[in-house]
């Protein structure tokens, strides 16, 4: 029984990181759509989203299995409801990248704005802190979450720039306002994205510290 | 034992109620906040976000507590697991109602740009939303879940006539567009709340039609 709970549980660990994989995946190509104004790739997104969906059905219907067959201390119970909730950040991930690929399709139809250096640069950040935050989950690596919290702050930092920066040419032109907006839309996106990342780093330290920590309090109600 | 579960149960409905509540006024309070001009009433919106968080880690508690105590056959683990998200999900949209708060002090730092006659009709039906879709989740009510879905596709139409409006404003003056931006963004904030209720009640159609709907696709993995 125990052994065939810790079979259960790495199949849905092993689930649960090919999902990200593709979430990341349609991030990466979303973003990618934009700066190089792919049409084929932001389409390719549109496509594979379905694939992410059905990953989000299964990997719920594999947590019902495992708490029906299987009665669970606390521990790992806290363990197996983080996996559910961090299956829904994932599924909103692959929902921004898809947005991001809309909007990819709608900047198409404006004259291309200005070169954008630092949306690449914040969008390799997002990925890599999908990328840790799942790394995180299942090597339960406090310190690797550690290390998304602090890249979200670079993130936003990067945000930040972005839509002053294109603010400010909006003011100067008003013609770029459309496409200008459709690229700060993308770049709130990426914030997002960021956010789904750092819940799920958020889930790992209260996995890994929270007993410990909250133990103490715990006859607060 | 089972109407133990059962009062444990309708116990965690009515906490989950309780922080519906509480999400929907802050919801309700940073809005206005912008309507008005309220800097008073944004930093309540900022104050009250530790009661709505910590409403979520008490549920969480529950949850993890119902579960640890009763091996509960899979339509009630289903429900379970829908409350983990849907407490998840209202805990965003305070996150969303603080975004929007945040906001409301940055445009105080503006002159008022224009009269902002679709945002309180917007915040509104954003508002109606959440709390028709905890009423569709207590009462399982797969009619109430569908207009709340309806009422998704109205918000979208208002986010993009915001958006067009303002852009159009910024285009036309362009000391306009911090604050007009700022306006954007609390739109965007208060379809992503949208989208919070929406997901909400999919969680109810899925529990109450699943099932059936889901039943001859059993054996596809």
């Amino acid at each position: 029984m125990e052994r065939h709970f810790e079979k259960d549980m790495n199949l849905l660990k092993e689930r649960l990181l090919w999902m990200g994989s593709l979430a990341e995946r349609s991030v990466h190509q979303a973003v990618h759509a934009v700066l190089e104004s792919d049409e084929a790739l932001a389409n390719r997104v549109l496509e594979e989203e379905d694939a992410i969906n059905e990953l989000q059905i299964e990997i719920d219907d594999r947590v019902v299995q495992l708490l029906a067959l299987h009665q669970l201390m606390a521990t790992d119970l806290r363990f197996v409801l983080a996996i559910s909730r961090i299956n829904n950040d994932l599924e909103r991930i692959g929902d921004q990248a898809v947005n991001i690929a809309q909007g990819a399709l709608r900047i198409l139809r404006h004259p291309r704005v200005k070169p954008y250096v630092d949306l690449p640069r914040m969008s390799d950040l997002v990925e890599e802190m999908v990328r840790n935050a799942l790394n995180a989950v299942v090597r339960r690596d406090v310190e690797l979450a550690q290390k998304v919290l602090a890249t979200d702050d670079q993130v936003d930092h990067y945000r930040d720039q972005i839509f002053r920066e294109l603010l400010t040419y909006m003011m100067g032109d008003s013609s770029v306002v459309f496409p200008a907006f459709e690229l700060i839309m993308a770049a709130k996106n990426l914030e997002r994205i960021g956010d789904h990342a750092t819940n799920i780093a958020e889930d790992v330290i209260y996995l890994v510290q929270g007993q410990d920590v909250r133990h103490p309090t715990v006859d607060r109600r």
